[in-house]
């Protein structure tokens, strides 16, 4: 059983401080990432409030989810829509925030919705963005790294998966057959998504799955024969019941004759391998990424974002309850003891096909975990899947 | 082959002609149901814009979308990040704004994220909120009506792989059994969910299904037995590809006594049917649910918000890129052709269990057509599946 993560929210009291503020607010949906961890409230798709002022966290429940809030919520009051006299979630942040006799300036992140800090401004409060929930974000807790290894083996399954199938495919002249009929990107995708589902994540539309030329486009959602001797790509990035993704890629060839992919192969495993010696507390982000490249570039590949072949995207991106979230393997900051970031170095080349290799780690005190236990071959071979996991 | 609908930006011309402004904006990211509608762009999870001005409709790309984006808006220009000098989704809409030779008022959802409000305005740009987004997703065109029959038909599929479950589970004392172990929720959800998997859809964390008491908790997703002589029901909300929502429920009970959950399984039926014969152009909304709840009252439930049994929510809602969207069958405005809503009365009892039917329809000239072909039978019966849709 994978506990749901609470929210220590000292960290929005010393934001608080720091900047002379007088509380906290955030409105949003449930797709929004920082109220879902300003909240662990799984709710509606319309808005809803939490404010934090006078050491107090206070979720405004939308209508028929007041029950739900209280059994998900980790802050202290939860109010519920009779409880309030305003209505819209800006109104109700302003009305919360008065009855803390919190007056003056307020926090928020910057895309609060619009209507709501007008509302907050016609209150009379000032607002000043943070990026306090985001930067918390990034430090994992245990019981988020828990998630995240989970939901990264549901991944691994989804990948065992498709590794059956492409090792079970029969090759029938330039084509591949699985069970009768023409394997193609389309099937492969959801042979996988159902695995993801089955054991208990969302594919939450993020499953890439390529084959052939489509590999060097990095989020291709089409539907085209997989071939052999061609490269067969899958990056999964299921989500799971607590709202934290994973992230896995593999590359594959059925029947492969050596060639380019080979050479590609070799040169983003190095090239992962070097990223993974350059990983570790306080290194610059992007040395990660600029280790990475040199090794490509040292097989012989371009490298840089204007490159129409070889690498031509970042190293890695932070992951959590946002798939893509600080820090990025490119930016300025140093890596920090928690941070959870994609390792994910690709070869491309938009007339033949793509390579890529992706783990997800986290970085220790003492070097960096890897949270992903899948082997790295390009030649597929039938892998048992562990099943339903207990959510 | 479902095709992907597209977007006639003529209500947008006639929004900003109507309140004399000189274009509309908005930023959002992937989980943004409006920027989805004015892009058919699905996109990362972090921001980008679109503008609307000079008859011109613009999408600013994200860093590595651009050809994504190129193939799949259906406005007239997409600029890539190297196209413009600014970096941020507000700064590029201002930039976009003044190339266009657009000054003055610019229209905008009121969602828009506040810090790309600050930047337009920064630029000198006074910013006015409008519902013309909202409004115009309500009004379903053919296309539109084509996706959400075929996410209804996957949600169908999902149904009839959980009826069949529970018509085949085996009784063993008060417990259920399938597939040699205890029949729960949990185990029935995911069976459901990966059929709505495999059927090209996404289960999108929607799926509700409830046994017992359980049911009369509106969004429940814990995991508890199924029991015989309960009831057990299933709420069924996903996704397809283009971004449409499917929305289905129905309620089973093995070895029925009667009892409670057959007067219940009547009353809704009889109000289902009374909201049926109320659905048509030019009917207040409203007046649907009050002929809906009253049906349910004839039959001696309780109906109201407050009431702790019997029919306690809303009789439906708007149904499209939102779960959850206008026209809601509790408003004041009048139903108009094209108005997908969802037609789902329910009666609870906490300590008993819970009974709802819903359908999707779609309000037309000429009354209404029900794009759900599910049946009504409380008792569970074996059913075939469509099984995969070419999307």
């Amino acid at each position: 059983m994978v506990a749901r993560p609470t929210t220590d929210y000292a960290f929005l009291a010393d934001a608080v401080a720091a900047r002379g503020a007088a509380g906290f607010v955030h409105v949003g949906d449930r797709a929004d990432a920082d109220l879902r961890y300003l909240t662990r409230f799984d709710g509606p798709d319309r808005g809803y409030a939490f404010v934090f002022a006078a050491d107090t966290a206070v979720l405004c429940a939308p209508a028929l989810f007041t029950a739900q809030a209280e059994r998900e919520f980790p802050g202290d009051v939860v109010y519920g829509p009779t409880d309030l006299d305003a209505t819209t979630p800006g109104q109700q942040a302003a009305e919360v925030l008065a009855a803390l006799s919190a007056f003056g300036t307020v926090l928020a992140p910057s895309h609060l919705p619009h209507d709501a800090a007008r509302y907050l401004e016609r209150a009379g409060y000032d607002l000043a963005s943070t990026t306090a929930v985001v930067d918390a974000r990034a430090r994992k807790t245990d019981a988020e790294l828990d998630c995240l290894r989970a939901v990264q083996r549901a991944a691994e399954d989804g990948m065992a998966r498709a590794e059956t199938v492409l090792a079970s495919a029969e090759v029938v002249g330039d084509e591949l057959y699985w069970r009768d009929d023409p394997l193609t990107t389309g099937r492969l995708r959801r042979a996988v998504d159902a695995t993801l589902t089955a054991a208990g994540v969302e594919a939450a539309g993020n499953s890439v799955v390529a084959a052939g030329p489509a590999c060097a486009d990095l989020h291709f959602r089409g539907d085209v024969p997989a071939r052999p001797g061609e490269t067969v790509l899958l990056d999964l990035s299921p989500r799971g019941p607590h709202g934290y993704h994973a992230d896995l890629t593999r590359t594959f060839v059925v029947e492969s004759e050596g060639g380019w992919e080979r050479r590609a192969s070799v040169a983003v495993e190095h090239a992962q391998d070097a990223a993974f010696e350059t990983i570790e507390v306080d290194v610059a982000a992007r040395s990660v990424h600029e280790e990475t490249a040199a090794e490509i570039a040292a097989f012989g590949f371009q490298t840089g974002y204007d490159a129409e072949t070889g690498f031509y995207h970042g190293t890695g991106h932070g992951v959590g309850l946002s798939l893509h979230e600080p820090p990025g393997l490119t930016a300025a900051t140093d890596l920090e003891a928690g941070h959870v970031v994609t390792v994910e170095p690709g070869v491309y080349d938009p007339d033949v096909g793509g390579v890529r290799l992706e783990d997800l780690v986290v970085v220790t005190e003492d070097g960096f975990e890897n949270l992903t236990e899948y082997p790295r071959s390009i030649v597929p071979r039938e892998r048992e899947q562990v099943g339903e996991l207990d959510w």
